[in-house]
């Protein structure tokens, strides 16, 4: 599983709160505990207005870079933004996100195009996100055709199918594990990743239903998220799945996260 | 989801003590935690030895009815002590189990065939428990084709498909699931059931690996678990995947669970 760590945002009040006041020991701890609970990617999302976004970002990636190795996944709705902080990274990340909507593909494209850069790319477009499965993959299409001819092979490609709430669309499930396995067949090597929380928008103990909707997205074939790895109970789903989807052989992944502590209950 | 609550068995240590000492308080209070937990079935095994094993099945039996209505679940390895249980309960239930191991079977099926009464079949003969999916599904079939000769209807069927441990079989979920999968098409209104726990067997935070194997099972269309419904984590577990699944209609179900307190994080 490709882990995604998102904790380091600004639309999180605390985290908002430290980019305000440019709390420095705030930031390098968030990164240094998604790092140590095996986050693979950190994501860094500066939520702030303008100007003043790229000044952030590049402090917020110094900061992570000054503390951890971990890749960044360079994350703003604003496709400029996310190109002109490449420079500030030390090594290929991910570009948090592209999709048909806007000029998008066409500035992240080109710019990662011989790189060994990866990108999330959100199946939607202008009109929105599509309500079916077909709408969707034709989306999904016209995103892998354009990154083939950027020579972007498809494992440097994580589609988001998008996951809609449940509690607004019964088939939200059926939706992106549909979309999934269509997606996986037919782009050998292409990651399926998902942000994922919004399937328990307007639920009660929404945990429980992030918890079961990981577990059910993994076995369609999904294998990279976009989560809080301190998240325990998240975290120790996520490997106890591996695990009896044999994607970790001997439960051998499973067994040293929880020797490290990463899983289970907390030693007291 | 059919839930056969596990409480009540003597191997737990605590349950055991309470037997021995004719703890009524202890027997009761479990009957009426699980009862009020959503349990459809409460299991009821005396594991004790010999002539001891009815009356100790016939008290505990009858503690159960003084304080719920929910059905019992009688459960003895012995099939005559479960057919001589059945006079103790006020209405049908099931018996567990039955498997082609020994007269089991014959010593059931006669007794059930004109009642109202369900019975758990393991896929298990006097060979053992069967390594593959195909030898399972012999015993199964085996097992259906006598049901039928009884009239028994598939629907008073629960068939345990049986769990490996995932530390000593890496395929004992895709195992579980092949089974459940061609079971469902093959004998339609059948249940499929699991004891499940010994999934995690061997391995650490067993919570976690079983929890993940509920989720996946009822994605392969098992409809019944024995577990301790007690258990808010498992039991939001399966709510949260009900609804997930579209088994839950609009997320009732799952919402009335949380009203009532069941499931989700404990008030305080």
């Amino acid at each position: 599983m490709i882990i995604i760590g998102e904790k380091i945002n600004g639309s999180i009040p605390s985290v908002g709160k430290a980019i305000a006041e440019r709390d420095e020991a705030f930031i390098k701890d968030l990164a240094i505990r998604q790092s140590e609970a095996n986050a693979n990617y950190i994501d860094v999302c500066a939520s702030v207005e303008g100007a003043q976004e790229m000044e952030t970002m590049e402090w917020l990636i110094g900061l992570v870079q000054s503390v951890t190795d971990t890749p960044i996944c360079i994350d703003s709705p604003n496709s400029q933004v996310c190109v002109d902080c490449i420079k500030f990274c030390n090594k290929p990340g991910l570009i948090n996100s592209v999709s048909m909507e806007g000029k998008k593909v066409d500035i992240v494209f080109p710019v990662i195009a011989d790189t060994d850069w990866g990108v999330i790319a959100l199946l939607c477009d202008d009109s929105g996100i599509p309500s079916n499965v077909a709408k969707r993959l034709q989306v999904a299409d016209r995103i892998m055709a354009l990154a083939k001819e950027y020579g972007i092979a498809n494992n440097r490609v994580y589609i988001d199918p998008l996951v809609t709430a449940l509690s607004t669309n019964e088939e939200s499930l059926s939706l992106f594990v549909e979309c999934t396995k269509e997606l996986l067949e037919k782009y050998p090597g292409l990651h399926i990743t998902s942000g994922l929380s919004n399937i328990s928008f307007g639920l009660p103990a929404r945990k429980l239903i992030n918890i079961a909707f990981m577990t059910l997205a993994m076995n369609a074939g999904m294998d990279s998220a976009i989560v809080d790895p301190t998240n325990r109970d998240m975290l120790g789903n996520i490997y106890a799945t591996e695990a009896l989807l044999q994607i970790d052989e001997f439960c051998l992944e499973y067994i040293n996260a929880f020797r490290d502590g990463l899983i289970g209950p907390v030693k007291k």
